[in-house]
C-alpha cells in the first residue's frame, strides 16, 4: 500500500460578492469565505467516484500525503488513504475540506473581518454543522461534482456527513458516520462548557476579551484540551497505557509537580495543542457541537427526520467509545431501518475509547474498503 | 424517624508539644494539630457502640443535624443519622471528624505555620490517607474509645475506611466502605491532574503563589469543581434531568452564553463550591486521593494486603457509578474473599452515577441498618 506522496493544499473564495454570502443558521450572513482543501487521486470522466472525507474538531484538511520532502509527519488519515488503502486513490478522487469556523485555512474567528480590516474574534458569527456542510456543497459546486461517492467522517465529521444526508438527499450515494451522534449528549455539553469556560477565563483572555494577539491564551486552552482528552480516551486503555505508574521516581514527590506517566502525558498534549490550534476556534467549534441536533426540525423524532434520506448508510462506533458511545450510533442504525434504509452496522470491540476511530485502521479499514467498493459497483452498474 | 436536633462542634488539638506531633508519609511532622469533629448519641458503658462516620472530598464534620435554630441546612448525612435512622442515635455513638489538609475546622494548609506565624499555604505538607486515618486514630485515644463497632465512608471516606482494617486491625469490628476504591485509577488520576492545573494556573493563584489572601483563586476552583462535578454524575441521570433542555429561550443564542440547563446547573454548582471551599485544600485533598494505593506496601496485591484483617465489611457500589465503578468494589470483595474474610456486598442499581452513595438513602439505609444490627448483635453477645 502507498502514500499519496507530496500533496498541496487549494483555497477557494466565494462570496467576495455579497450577493454571494454563505447564509448561516444564526441569521447572519459570512462574506467572504475561504475553504482550504487537498485532494487525491483523480475524478473519472464521468464525476461518479468523489468521496469527501471530513474531519474531526481538531483535525484539517491535510488528510493524507506529506506537503514537502522533509515533512515528517503525514496528513491525518494518512493510513486510510492512498493506493490500495482503504480510500483507494487508484479508484477514487478523495477531498477533504477543512471547516468554516476552524484555524487551519478557511474562514474563521482568527481571518480578517473585511469591515475592519482586523481579527473577526468575537465577532465571528456563530457556525453550526449545517453551516458547515453547505459550505463544502458550495466547494463541490465549485469542483463540478454532481453526486459524491460517499460522504465520510468521524465524530464531528460524522455529525457533517449525517448532516449532508439529511440536506443534500440526492447529491450522496453514501454515508459513512463512524463513533458519531444525532445529537451531542448533556455530558458532552457539560465538559465542553468546562473546556470554554477555562479558555474565557484565561487572563490573556479576559484582558483582551478574545481579541489576544502576540500573548495567547494558551492555558485555558490546554486545561480545555487535557480535559476533553481524557475523554477521548477509555477508562481501561489509560489503565493499560499508564495505570499509576511514576515518571521517573520510585516513589511520590510529596508535592505537585508530575508523578505520575498519565500526568507527564496530558500536560504534553495540552502543550502540543496550543501550537497548532487556536483558542477562539476551539469556543466556536465546540458550540457548533453542542448545538448539534440532526432531528431538531422533527421536534427530536430521529426516524422523522431520516424518512427522506436516499443514501446507503455505514455507521460504525466502538464498544469503549463513552463520549459517543454504540447507544447513539444504535439509535441511528434503528431510525435508518424503522425507514427501511439500506444500512450497514459494526459495533468494533476496541478498548481505545473514542480514539478509536483514529487507531483501529484494520478493522476500520476493512469495514470501509467493502463498503465502498459494493457502493462503487452499484453506481457503475447503473452508470 | 427523628433528627438529632441543634448540634455543636468540637475541637480536640494534640501535639503541641512536637515529641507528640503527627508523623506523616511524607516524612514530615505535623505539629499541632486540631481536628474538629462531631458526635451524635451516646457511648454505652462498655464502649462497644461507637462509630466513626468519614466524610468524602468536600465534606466536613458536620454530618447531622443543625447548629442553630435558623440554620435550614442539615449536615450532610442527615438522612442517615438520627433516632430510628440507619445510623440510629438511640443505639449508636456516632462521632464524625474533619480530615486534616481540609478547611472545615481541622488543620489544613489554610491553618497557621506556628514556625511563621502566617499561613501554611504550599508550606503545609503533602497528606495522605493513612494520614488522615492516623489522626483519626488520635481522636479516637481521646475519646477513650477502645474499639470502633464500624468504621463507614463513601468515596475518599470508603478510602480512609479501608486503611483502618489493615492498620488498625484490632480497633475496627467492622467496615463499610461505600462507592470507593482499593487505589485511583488513571483516569481519575488525570481528571484530578486538570483540575489542579486550572486552580494553578488561576491568575489570583500565580500572582500570589498560593499565598492567597483577600482576593481567592476562585475562577480555578471553579473550573476544577464543575470538571469534579460532571464525573460526579452519570450520562444517564444528565440526560434525565437536564438532556438538551435550554433555560429559558425556545431557541440558542449563538453566543457563549448559558444557553443549556446543564451549563446553568455547572455554573451554579461551581460558584456554590468557591463559596465553601478552599483552593489550596483542593489541591492537598486530592493529592491524597491520587497517592492512595491501599496495596501499595504489598507491590499491588490487593489479597495480601487484606490478608490480616480482621473487620467484617459492607462493600457497596453503585450501577452507573463511573468514577469509583462497580468493579472497583468487586476487586475489593474478590481478595476479602480469598481470604475468608467476612464480607457483604451489594451493587446497587441506581443510575445516579457517583453521587448515588448520597442520593440513594433508602436502599442504602436498608443495607447500612441491616449490617450495623448484626455486627452490634454478635459484639453484645460476645461482651
Amino acid at each position: 500500500m502507498g502514500s499519496v506522496g507530496i500533496v498541496k493544499y487549494f483555497d477557494y473564495t466565494f462570496g467576495t460578492d455579497e450577493s454571494e454570502a454563505l447564509r448561516l443558521d444564526c441569521g447572519k450572513k459570512l462574506s467572504p469565505v475561504t475553504i482550504r482543501y487537498e485532494t487525491y487521486g483523480t475524478l473519472n470522466n464521468s464525476k461518479t467516484n468523489a468521496i469527501l472525507i471530513i474531519h474531526a474538531l481538531s483535525g484539517n484538511a491535510h488528510a493524507a500525503g506529506y506537503h514537502s520532502d522533509t515533512d515528517t509527519k503525514p496528513g491525518w488519515w494518512d493510513e486510510m488513504i492512498g493506493p490500495d488503502k482503504p480510500f483507494d486513490t487508484n479508484k477514487y478522487f478523495i477531498v477533504c475540506s477543512n471547516c468554516i469556523g476552524g484555524c487551519s485555512g478557511s474562514t474563521g474567528p482568527r481571518s480578517i473581518n473585511p469591515k475592519t480590516g482586523k481579527k473577526y474574534n468575537l465577532d465571528f458569527p456563530a457556525i453550526t454543522i449545517p453551516d458547515m456542510v453547505r459550505a463544502q456543497h458550495r466547494l463541490m459546486e465549485y469542483l463540478s461534482i454532481p453526486k459524491w461517492l460517499n460522504v465520510v467522517g468521524g465524530s464531528m465529521g460524522g455529525m457533517q456527513a449525517l448532516q449532508w444526508a439529511i440536506d443534500y438527499p440526492d447529491k450522496v450515494e453514501s454515508i459513512s458516520a463512524i463513533a458519531t451522534c444525532a445529537r451531542l449528549s448533556s455530558q458532552s455539553i457539560a465538559f465542553d462548557w468546562v473546556g470554554r469556560d477555562a479558555i474565557m477565563k484565561d487572563p490573556v483572555w479576559v484582558k483582551t476579551q478574545g481579541n489576544y494577539e502576540n500573548e495567547l491564551p494558551e492555558h485555558g486552552l490546554a486545561i480545555a484540551r487535557m480535559l476533553a482528552h481524557i475523554t477521548y480516551l477509555s477508562d481501561e486503555s489509560m489503565n493499560t497505557k499508564f495505570g499509576r505508574k511514576l515518571r521517573e521516581k520510585d516513589n511520590y514527590s510529596y508535592d505537585f509537580s508530575k508523578n505520575f506517566e498519565v500526568e507527564s502525558y496530558l500536560e504534553y498534549q495540552g502543550q502540543r495543542f496550543v501550537e497548532r490550534f487556536d483558542a477562539n476556534c476551539y469556543l466556536y467549534i465546540t458550540r457548533a457541537m453542542d448545538y448539534f441536533d440532526l432531528a431538531a426540525k422533527t421536534k427530536g423524532n430521529l426516524t422523522e427526520c431520516l424518512a427522506k434520506v436516499k443514501s446507503r448508510f455505514l455507521v460504525v462506533s466502538f464498544s469503549s467509545d463513552w463520549l459517543f458511545s454504540p447507544q447513539n450510533s444504535k439509535d441511528i442504525v434503528k431510525a435508518l431501518r424503522t425507514n427501511n434504509k439500506d444500512v450497514v452496522y459494526c459495533n468494533i470491540d476496541s478498548q481505545y475509547g473514542h480514539d478509536a476511530f483514529l487507531l483501529e485502521v484494520e478493522t476500520l479499514g476493512t469495514l470501509i474498503s467493502d463498503f465502498l467498493s459494493s457502493v462503487h459497483e452499484r453506481v457503475q452498474k447503473n452508470a
